[in-house]
């Protein structure tokens, strides 16, 4: 049979499957995973979600699962990560405030007193989000972020912060997209923040990215269109926001939802609350050793009710120190 | 050899592969468009976008492609197909606000008065939308619109709504689907009056849909989470708003997008203002025989800027009347 260019690219690929599929099945997708409870949960919710004719299959459109990113997918500790962002923001951009040096929380952080610059709570971090990112277009925003992310790195471990993700979520993402899921992040984070790395990093393109965001406002600049970042909060994606921003965004409820604090506690009721089958599960960070030990009382990603109600609820909760073989990913 | 299931079920496969392609390729997936600058402009964006080498070639995850909904993938006349919804919702809650028999202008609506009324422009057609889209849970608001837009029928064809699609937008949207293009509509339109029905009617999913929106909020209700949609505008999508929009769902610039009129400008000048091979494409409704024809003077759809822009900048525009052989899918 003379074969034409398209039964000649089958017939390569289905070499290449032939060969491939035997080790591929023989791998296990979550290999930093230890056996238990907690990994059990996960592959027992994949398998009757995706098995057909099962009285809990779901088919593929509807397979969404989301995740929180901070504590979730990355290390928060010391401090969120976009904290600091803004400290090297604001360093970077006090010589053209001079009365920055004189003015708190600015003068702090330009102090290196990163104790006095965090004392005015939330309101001074946001009034130093404001100076830091807005002002500039959404490309320069963009640039600025790529910049960043590529040679910053952790105080305490010395990793560049994408190094500081989980090794066995990342494991997960896969695991899930390799079962027809469609992964999305929902943080309280900001959305453009995270957009520039996290295709990358998480093998997550910008459109599934949901976070907190200033308003944009469209402007022709020299006959070109720009988008202006205004000093104006959009939307807060944290706490009750994450169902209305998973709403907004996605437009469907998940049916999993994986995060590791109070402020994702409602993003797991929103989820939980659908028929069918759910996946609703907490990363612990029970593990001093190799990651951070926080919970209850912790000023960053604490986790109070949300352990209580996952308790109560039987929502799968993962230790770190137990549940995960590696904690982060080797370092090329 | 002995084969396994994976094998076997790649060699069934290939031959369901095998005898498809040649037929697949043999049909025109643009059947409905007739030979003309329209068609071709469309068939040489896509190969050159998609060819591998080319200095033109675009990577899978950044073929985004926006579409307007109103007039440019379902019809909008005499009225956006949303004002018969709103009426009808009006008519339907009337029992429940005996006073809207003597207030406009839900008065005129309710004696069938439709001229009267819109007179009282957009501030009165707000009224109307926010007293029928809010007050009820997403999920409520969602079977509403499902019930509707299964009967409802347009008051001059008789035919469902969601058979007054455009068949060559249809095609189109398959076309650049089956090219590696993800599609997205950005419509001034609510985003949750469309996503009820557009993953079964246009093949995009609720989260690939851009829109305006009302706030909502997050509450157990007898310990259930719901959302409740609130009286507030959220988002106006529309002019200006549209790469706003854009921005906010999908982070990416879209590298083509399709109007029909001066509320898609902004969002053509911005998919055109991106580096790279650029689509940018007018549906120019002038087929009073099969639709409609307006344009410049029109107060649904007026299409008068972005008339002059498209000729000057060189952007493609399409005539129903000569570039389309069928407007409208046959009815099954």
């Amino acid at each position: 049979m003379k074969t034409t260019r398209a039964q000649n690219y089958v017939i390569a690929l289905l070499a290449v499957i032939a060969f491939a599929t035997p080790a591929a099945r023989a791998a296990d997708p979550l290999a930093s995973w230890n056996q238990g409870p907690a990994k059990q949960s996960i592959v027992a919710f994949v398998e009757k979600v995706t098995k057909p004719g099962s009285p809990d299959f779901v088919p593929v459109p509807e397979r969404i699962a989301t995740f929180d990113n901070d504590g979730t997918l990355w290390a928060e500790q010391p401090m969120y990560v976009q904290v600091y962002f803004v400290v090297d923001r604001v360093k970077a951009l006090a010589p053209q405030h001079p009365k920055w040096k004189d003015r708190e929380p600015f003068a702090s952080v330009l102090r290196g007193d990163m104790k006095g610059a965090l004392a005015g709570g939330e309101r001074g971090l946001m009034e130093m989000v404001m100076a830091t990112h807005t002002g500039m277009t959404t490309a320069e925003f963009e640039r600025i972020v790529k910049d960043w992310i590529a040679t910053a790195k952790h105080p305490g471990t010395g990793r560049l912060y994408t190094q500081m993700v989980y090794q066995p979520m990342l494991e997960l993402l896969g695991y899930l997209r390799a079962n027809g899921f469609k992964t999305f992040i929902v943080s309280g984070g900001g959305i453009e923040f995270m957009r520039p790395w996290t295709e990358r990093v998480y093998g997550i393109p910008p459109e599934q990215v949901v976070g907190s965001s200033v308003k944009t406002q469209f402007e022709l600049r020299d006959g070109q269109p720009v988008l202006v970042r205004l000093p104006a909060l959009n939307f807060v994606d944290d706490n009750a926001g994450k169902p209305v921003g998973i709403n907004q965004h996605i437009g469907r409820r998940p049916i999993a939802a994986f995060g590791n604090s109070d402020g994702d506690l409602q993003m797991l009721e929103w989820t939980a609350a659908g028929s069918g089958a759910r996946l609703c599960l907490y990363v612990h960070h029970d593990d001093a050793a190799r990651e951070w030990a926080y919970d209850r009382k912790s000023q960053v990603g604490r986790l109070d009710k949300g352990l209580d109600e996952a308790k109560a609820k039987g929502w799968t909760v993962v230790s770190m120190k137990d549940d995960w073989k590696t904690v982060f990913p080797a370092v090329k």
